[in-house]
């Protein structure tokens, strides 16, 4: 069994590195405080015994060798970078139970028939660079490794990916992928209100909803609010205003399961008294069939063409992000089934509304999720919060799904 | 009669410092370009045999004696700031245009009997540091210096109004306000398309419209865009987009003559896959008639409540700047209108619909302002351009103006 209060211990432990006066966690990708948390973490796992390497992405694998040493390992791990207004679980969950996993296996004295990896991924939140899990993504061969060294600063012109991890140094010589893999296993908090709601413990997650991200400029032209009369303005921010609405009605209108968001806006030039000129900004959108993102996505190219006729303005509609939605392999969610079955948890069959490493990982092994419930819901808020019991249940699964694999 | 010709080679030179790549000009207040036009504005002066002092909000007078050293100085100028995406003639015109006029008489060996006063005022753009027109406001004692200096960067954190001033070494000495002023004068372009669709040369401002300015901050919740549902979310950018376009709709309804702009606008946390907790921005509503400003302002506020409950988010609306239609002084009005008339330029009275120095000088000293017109009527836009000869037939009029003036 694992040791709930030391995993809780490690966890708040890690939430110091980056903490807000609102007890939520500011750690975004590739900081100086990234890097603190990776240096705790990686002092950790040697602690443990655990070999650590670090790929070209800045991905970090620790390995607890198996019996057999050449068998593909069993891996699990997630992301220790936040949202700016993150919380202390999401992401740094899912490792620090994979440290865990180990630590339990070491005080047993247990050696598994296959090795057992923990991985830490690069850029997963997807908040200072675009788009999300860039690490696992390259990883599994959904980008070459240019495109990820080269995801610029969505806020401070100059700096990249690729730059500011060989700052923190974090640029490690691995090559990136092909690492032999029996099966990927991520424990997380749901983000979402339905196991709080389902009164369950734990989540069998059986797949990911599919995404499509936009980013949207507009162009109108620049004038001074006084004297320019209202019928002469091309104002890229009332155009803007008006598609950030129809985003909002487009996810209302494709209920249930559709998700619509727009997260990102800059305007330029940003100044009270000059109409606006450019509005640049983000659209997300989730829905669990493809066949509605693609009718989602019609919705918003004829409303971003109709409110721009109306305003004067242009708007290019770059589509910049999209996977489909990706189901999990049979196995996988079977053991943590049958994991979570066994230790008698509450728990049902649950579909991710949010991307994570696992997605990309899903294309190169056998993956499975695990999911535990957070406070009202909440995440990407400095208040996100998680029951100890249920952070140790999502652990305990965790572990004997893991065991289940690394020994069958 | 003033050199045009020189006039405006000395436009172009200054507008070299913050020349953007477009055409247009960046010279925000306070920043070391700032101090590069002052400087150079400084030198130019002292070469035309005038004093210079500074106060202490960083207004800069340059002054040519009269015959009576005593009496009152006809005063002219207007500001040397920018806005970010601003252009070669916006403010810069009227402070270059009293150069001009100092020049002139120096040519002529000519003795006003007043003395003759040039003056940058500073920080009028409301751009950096909100609102318009501090210099001039702090001097005509609208707010007290303290509120001045403590005006921050409406970008970044921790600089302020004051501190920026004595970076660049115009935190002056001299206190702020009471020169003993006859009148005042102000070039400025129109900013707007009327004397170019009616083909003047002149407008006689007669005033200059209403303004008011809101500072407005919606909270809703962060939470995450993927596993929120949407009918839980309390996007704080959705109920923002939909006053913002109210706003528009407000200025719409109110024609003719109403002006209504959102001009900058800040996402917290600007987070692609998180929902906006919090988004802040401004209003700016223009009217030439007070009771249809405090009609705009009921509008505004009943919009922001409507929308703040269709999203379970809270509006906080602040009025942030307010200034009533102020009227220009009947006799510096005349004195203008005679000046075009006696030189045969078209002219047309005409109200300001921006804010201007003049509005705020008008409130301790008899004020009058001279327009010319600016191409297709557009301002605060790199692409703002005038004519040669407009800029000289305003000069003109600002050296009749004020010679009768400075004589009568
Ligand atoms: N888990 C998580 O917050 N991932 C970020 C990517 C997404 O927005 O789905
Ligand atoms: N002239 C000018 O651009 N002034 C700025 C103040 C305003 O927005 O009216």
């Amino acid at each position: 069994r694992i040791d709930g209060e030391r995993l809780w211990a490690s966890l708040m432990e890690m939430g110091r590195i980056g903490a807000t006066p609102k007890g939520g966690v500011c750690r975004l990708a590739a900081t100086d405080l990234d890097r603190q948390g990776r240096d705790l973490f990686v002092r950790w796992c040697e602690e443990a015994g655990c070999t650590v390497v670090v790929d070209r992405i800045g991905n970090i694998f620790a390995r607890r060798p198996g019996r057999n040493p050449d068998a593909p390992a069993v891996m699990t791990g997630s992301h220790l970078d936040t949202q700016p207004t993150g919380g202390r679980f999401d992401g740094v969950y899912g490792v620090l139970a994979g440290l865990e996993v180990v630590r339990t296996l070491n005080d047993a004295d247990y050696q598994t028939e296959a090795p057992i990896e923990i991985v830490v991924w690069t850029n997963e939140e997807g908040s200072r660079f675009s788009p999300a899990m860039v690490g696992s993504g390259i990883y599994a061969g959904v980008w070459d490794l240019s495109y990820g060294l080269e995801r610029p600063d969505n806020n401070e012109p100059g700096k990249t990916l690729g730059g500011e991890l060989a700052a923190i140094g974090y640029a490690g010589p691995e090559p990136v992928g092909g690492r032999p893999t029996k099966a990927y296993f991520e424990a997380h908090i749901e983000q979402g209100p339905i196991l709080e709601d389902e009164e369950k413990v734990i989540g069998i997650v059986t797949g990911a909803q599919g995404q499509r991200w936009y980013e949207i400029t507009v162009t109108g032209q620049e004038a001074h609010a006084g004297p320019t009369p209202m019928k002469k303005r091309r104002d890229a921010l009332v155009a803007s205003a008006r598609m950030i609405d129809a985003v909002n009605r487009i996810g209302m209108a494709n209920q249930p399961n559709a998700c619509a968001t727009v997260g990102f806006v800059r305007v330029s030039p940003n100044s009270r008294n000059t109409i606006p000129g450019q509005v640049f900004f983000t659209v997300d959108f989730r829905h669990p069939v493809d066949a509605v993102l693609t009718k989602m996505d019609e919705e918003l190219r004829a409303a971003c063409a109709t409110f721009a006729a109306e305003t004067g303005t242009e708007a290019e509609v770059k589509e910049f992000w999209y996977f489909p939605p990706t189901p999990f392999d049979a196995d996988c969610v079977n053991a943590v089934r049958e994991a979570a079955a066994q230790a008698q948890f509450p728990h049902m069959d649950i579909i991710s509304g949010a991307g994570h490493d696992a997605v990309y990982m899903a294309r190169v092994a056998p993956t499975g999720m695990i999911f535990v419930p957070c406070a009202d819901g909440i995440s990407h808020n400095e208040v996100e919060d998680a029951k100890p019991s249920d952070i140790a249940a999502g652990c305990e699964v965790l572990l004997h799904a893991m065991l289940r694999s690394a020994n069958g």
